[in-house]
């Protein structure tokens, strides 16, 4: 069973290390794990007038298509929520039927991670919360936008979140080791607890 | 032809009046604007034990699989890429094959908008700009992330991005509108310039 490696983790300097480690889990219950970084680009996605960005793009896909499973590192990035690269393979994933897991090293909710600006929203029934832009927060007290979140639960595995965040949030692959469990449980037929 | 709305609007305090004029312009064009405001939570998408954000989730996959295309409003949302939830949606209507469209009303790269911090990148080929967190940035001078960016190309019609920002990158449909006249062009198999 292939299963796809989402992640800001390629923007990790030290990427490499992280996808090793994770496709060593991954073989440890009998997975196989694809990292986009594997991706022979030049290969594998046209030739050499097709920008760089375009064929990455193309290998991502292909390893998409071919993955049975993902597991996505939605940890957030950049700002309050996932990275968005990492969001746009969750959809897709989503879509195609594909077993979807993923996790969060961030255990606070997405409203805890938007910073507040007094304001009143004249039409928007309970939700009062503004952002400084003066948008609603939606507060549901879920790990990140309803959209991410409830897909894990619509087409995998409920999104993970640890107790007590781990020392290093991008490296720390508790997470992680316990989505490949959880897919190799689900590939076995056993009974998820 | 119908087609999913999708974007930060829903956040905005006047998201109905938005959602209105979204719909106009698309009626302009032949076209049936599908606004996820506009679902009907309570009856559509299970009972009340259900939780609201989970109705939520469903009454927009229900929406989106109803839908022929979309158009998706990405101007980067509480921090530099655009608001998660419309990037899943767009992730999804790509792998269901549906007509992809989308526009933000920022001008700049992903990459500009990213705070740099001195640092060196260890093992990370040509790319060494850093952001704050030690990450390294892609720079592709795409309006955000590759996988955004290049799956409207592949899927539909490239981002459209304004020569000149408006006065209220929230509100203003001139790309709305370029989205919506692309897919009614699409929709009568007029040749696209």
């Amino acid at each position: 069973m292939k299963v796809y490696l989402a992640g800001p983790d390629v923007f990790l300097t030290d990427a490499k290390a992280i996808s090793h480690r994770k496709k060593e889990i991954c073989a440890r219950f009998g997975l196989i794990g694809l990292f986009p970084l594997d991706n022979e680009i030049d290969e594998a996605a046209g030739k050499a007038d097709v920008p760089l960005s375009m064929r990455i793009f193309r290998c991502c896909t292909a390893m998409m298509d071919d993955a049975d499973a993902m597991i996505a590192h939605l940890t957030p990035f950049r700002g309050p929520s996932a990275d968005v690269g990492t969001v746009y393979e969750l959809g897709y994933m989503a879509a195609r039927g594909k077993v979807c897991t993923g996790y969060s090293n961030r255990r606070d909710s997405y409203a805890d991670r938007i910073e507040r600006a007094p304001g009143v929203a004249p039409d928007c029934g309970g939700l009062v919360n503004l952002d400084r832009d003066g948008h609603v927060i939606e507060n549901f007290a879920l790990a990140d936008n309803l959209m991410v979140v409830h897909a894990l639960e619509a087409f995998g595995c409920p999104i993970l979140a640890p107790h007590v965040e781990p020392a290093d949030i991008w490296r720390d692959l508790t997470l992680f080791e316990k989505c490949a469990e959880w897919i190799a449980r689900q590939k076995r037929g056993t009974a998820v607890s």
